[in-house]
């Protein structure tokens, strides 16, 4: 059961990245070949860093599935951006869910491994975020993690309240499903509400 | 007899994009050692990426044959660069020859790693591209792999070429050769006459 | 004595460097999750990347201090940063100090894990300045270790010359603190004096 929950998450994670790694491509206008390769790496860019901290298996080395997932949801959104585009707040809640998903399931799969609770949690972020970040480097443009309103802070809670609830105990596939929603709620009042966290004022002239 | 092609194809695409690391140092303008960090992370880069995803030993760990090749080519063009640039259209052409060899080697060390063909087509294009990536993101550059016309294409088709063959059990060392010449064909077209693919073009007003 | 003098050197560049990434945030005006972000990267960046060459456990895996100094020097220069950047200098001082360290401490674990000599220096290097290149190209910035004077070439002389006393046996403690003066002299002359190598000049007009 929580083996199922996890498998999904997984996917639906990679095939929401895929996607936003595939819309980067459609505003660089590249061919067909370039959404394959954003695509691809921005879906499995996070899980593949996590496994190889890991030291397990990388994820799409054992089941071609994923890049599959990757290189169809190029393809469709090659085909068919023009009208995704319009519907561009729908992408922004998946990737929402994507984020929380990738959070809850990568620092699942730390602790099941064998890492520590905050090793967990920081995997679970890598898993979230890394593919996003490699995106917008590649595609020379400041990295959605750290330019948005709270987005890694919604990683940090789905994970962290994944890994604390384990530690004591209550049955895992409830707390993944209520971590998701924890983190979501705020992602989604993020996106909603325009939510931030307080930034850092410089007062000298010229820092650094 | 494949091996000694496959270690052949592995220097020469070493030695070739520690060329394109450092005639990007040279454009910088860097000093001898900035020659050396990008010749050496521009060839190993690709191949280090594979191995790790792998989990195999790092093919540069257990022979420093690579790293030499990588130092002393950064010394030649260091010395030697303003003659090259005059040649620059050389360049290019081995920079193609690097780029398809290293799909197919790749591939091949990925089969032989017990790798699915569509896992060893993925890294036979991790191996030729990541190295050229790194060296244009470090560089604050469009990576050529995303700017150019048909590019990872080539890299396709020579890996999608052998992974295909290899399936159908013909002899390696003859559909290497096959494959890269395929690819190379390709890239070479590209280079000499702009062959491009078309590219996604943006009918909504602003995109993403 | 090796083990708690390289286990110390290890933490000191794991803060210091974590600190210059808090500073970036600063720069960049992030909120304390984004400066938990860069912290940690930057801190724990260069090691990771060492250790999964090394195929070896990523040391902060095996223990959570690392991520705790990280995370804790991100809220020191969260609420600190207007204090700290007045004393930039410091923290420039500090930085060659974390170079130097890694670098011969990255050294010493590549010759423990049975590297080679030339590749224990390279992964002195590696873990020398990942962590900075990661933080200047996340940020948006021209990479530290290619824009500065004097810098990856000091890392290279205290990995090289630990490497090359320690293959004529010399002990290891004593070698690595004289090992460090000297990349710790060349870095500091470098900030003091503004040592140079010479740099590549372009005599054609448009290389490459």
């Amino acid at each position: 059961m929580l083996d199922s929950l996890i498998g999904f998450l997984d996917l639906l994670g990679v095939a929401v990245f895929a996607a936003t790694g595939s819309l980067v491509a459609s505003r660089k206008e590249m061919d067909i070949i370039g959404f394959g390769l954003m695509a691809t790496f921005t879906g499995i860019g996070g899980g593949t860093l996590r496994d190889v901290i890991l030291d397990r298996p990388v994820f799409w080395m054992t089941d071609p599935l994923y890049l599959v997932v990757c290189l169809t949801v190029a393809v469709l959104v090659f085909v068919f951006a023009h009208r995704i585009q319009k519907r561009f707040i729908w992408l922004l809640w998946g990737d929402a869910i994507g984020l929380v998903a990738f959070s809850v399931m990568g620092a699942e799969i730390a602790l099941k491994s064998g890492a520590g609770p905050l090793q967990a949690v920081t995997l679970g972020i890598i898993t979230a975020t890394f593919g996003g970040l490699a995106r917008d480097l590649v595609a020379g443009e400041v990295p959605l993690p750290l330019r948005q309103e709270i987005y890694v802070t919604a990683a940090l809670l789905g994970g962290g309240l994944y890994v604390s609830l384990a530690a004591l105990g209550y049955p895992k596939v409830y707390i993944a499903l209520i971590s998701i929603a924890a983190g979501f709620a705020l992602r989604g009042g993020a996106i909603a509400f325009g939510w931030v966290l307080p930034r850092y004022k410089n007062r000298a002239g010229r820092p650094y």
